[in-house]
């Protein structure tokens, strides 16, 4: 029987692409051959980036200025490959936790980084606002979603200088307007695959030469020019995304899951709202539709919670030690009823608690 | 039915690992979730890399000071990270083609470079020998196999200096004393896995203090710190690797498959030498027993003996184009029936022209 997997990542993925991944990993296509030892030169594999490029488009509505590449290394790569290749002189950041901080100390070993919010005050439990967006920097960089603390940018800003953004944790969840950003990167592993393969949307014209030297594999020119094949990409785990945007788009694509993420998110957050003994820890209007950091007010009943969590097959909910408590992370996978039979069970233990 | 695989890479894997893997990605270990969903930090992947990490220290007998280390981005990736690391003032390379010259050029981006010994006076076609090591060098950089022209070295230099080997395309494929190495690596998808994951082999006490700006990623400090897991490792590839790994000791490990890999090549090259029509394109001495590069004396037959090849299941033999003509790669998992199959066409194909 299938898990209730809240977990916050890698995430819970489409069974249908879990169904499809398993068959071609015995065989694909029917071609006497597993997706696992095929070349990434031959047109099977081809087709699979192919397919997998035109959805990331196709779903995101993503302009045809710029190029679709698929990476490795992971978000923490591309906070080093952010400022390698386009601080020229200096950067604005917003501090809104840990990834952000993390993406802050990269760039700092290649430039001078303005910090033009933080919300470390409050331990990062809400979306910094009304900052200044300075002119005079390279470019602004955003994190959409903070998987740790449960906050999520509701609006992005309107920059007058090249946005980036990480939307690791909930790129796909909803619509976005790709044309405002200049970059936008993901690691694959919550709404849009496995573990091992980092998506990344670029516009085309803003790679200027940098005067720092740039290791081949760190240049969007490189995976730009090589089409994601300057090397032999990560085959299998980008067969998974295409597996698991191909499910994305038979049930409607973003708009479609927006209306279930927020279903979800307001069965929660009700139910967190609702409940005497729980609540939550982020400001209600930054919470989160993936990532619902919330406490049990008395927090001697947190192993108890969590073993008849575990009791209720649901997985992965204990709080990150930033935040403490627990976490229920809401991808795109998670079924309305995972969220339903976590609810059901905060409820219930609210009843015998009492 | 299953295709006789003979392709340079991604190449074939052991069929339990592949119905291991395939049962993996529907439900692993019976959890009620796919190895493509799970925590990195659950105790069930814990278990993963700690596997796979007892499976390389005892396949390839590496003595405990070193660490093991599953990174991403391939060979490539490595031949940046190299020099990067390990590069303070000078190092020295053997140029032993397409692959060794790439890592020259990465190393050429962060010191001076000694390439001391070449074989591109002749197509790469044999491994240099007889070559002086300096030993003002910060290490010497060398390539066991190179893929593409069919070269291995059937020893390796004897180095007063920190030796390096990309062992990307024949490591487990024989016995190898590692601790005649300070570093070895390779992308797994030869011998070793699938696509998306890069052993290293590194000694713990060869990291100095670097003075340029490293990245934290491209620091190999960070992933020993780390375990690998200083961020997401690619989850289900290292899956793969334990799987193979596991074939590979359930058949009596290196040295076992070194026999087997013997007899593949020699029941190859035999065939190479004996048959009229075809050609080998190496030194003989120098021959690798991975990638056995190999001409039709009559190049206007080529396609015919393609269109044969394919019609009888034997897949991934055309030669790259750097060398042209055909090449059979008879990696580990490739069984001696696959290499029979190519040789028989090839005394059938020479009956039928003569």
């Amino acid at each position: 029987m299938r898990k209730h997997n809240l977990g916050a990542g890698p995430g819970v993925l489409p069974e249908s692409a879990l169904q499809k991944s398993a068959a071609a990993a015995l065989d694909f296509n029917n071609i006497g051959m597993s997706i696992l030892e095929i070349s990434h030169r031959s047109k099977d594999f081809e087709q699979v980036l192919e397919n997998t490029t035109s959805l990331v488009k196709e779903l995101l509505g993503v302009p045809d200025n710029y190029s679709i590449l698929f990476l490795q290394g992971g978000a923490s790569t591309q906070f080093a490959m952010v400022p390698m290749n386009l601080l020229h002189t200096k950067a604005a950041y917003v501090d809104s936790g840990v990834w952000a901080n993390k993406a802050i100390k990269e760039a700092k070993l290649f430039g001078e980084v303005n910090v033009v919010a933080s919300s470390k005050d409050q331990n990062y439990s809400y979306i910094p606002k009304n900052y200044v967006i300075p002119t005079d920097c390279d470019y602004l960089h955003i994190t959409s979603n903070n998987t740790i603390y449960g906050t999520q940018m509701s609006a992005f800003p309107t920059s007058p200088i090249p946005l980036i953004c990480d939307m690791s944790s909930d790129i796909f969840s909803r619509p976005v307007d790709v044309s405002k950003f200049d970059l936008i990167y993901a690691g694959a592993q919550k709404n849009m695959g496995p573990a091992g393969v980092t998506l990344v949307i670029i516009k085309n014209d803003i790679l200027k030469e940098v005067k720092r030297v740039v290791p081949t594999m760190m240049r969007y020119a490189t995976h730009i020019e090589g089409g994601s094949m300057y090397n032999t990409p990560p085959v299998f785990s980008i067969y998974v995304c295409m597996a698991t945007l191909e499910w994305l788009k038979s049930i409607g694509g973003v708009s479609a899951i927006e209306k279930i993420n927020k279903q979800k998110a307001e069965l929660f957050y009700n139910e967190v709202d609702t409940n005497p003994l729980f609540t939550g820890t982020c400001a209600v209007e930054d919470r989160s539709r993936m990532n619902a950091c919330f406490l049990l007010k008395n927090p001697e009943l947190d192993e108890e919670f969590l073993k008849q969590a575990k009791a209720h097959g649901i997985i992965g909910i204990k709080g990150h030690r930033s935040v403490g408590g627990f976490r229920a992370s809401m991808y795109n996978a998670a079924p309305l009823e995972s969220v339903k039979a976590l609810t059901d069970l905060m409820k219930d233990f609210a009843l015998k608690t009492a």
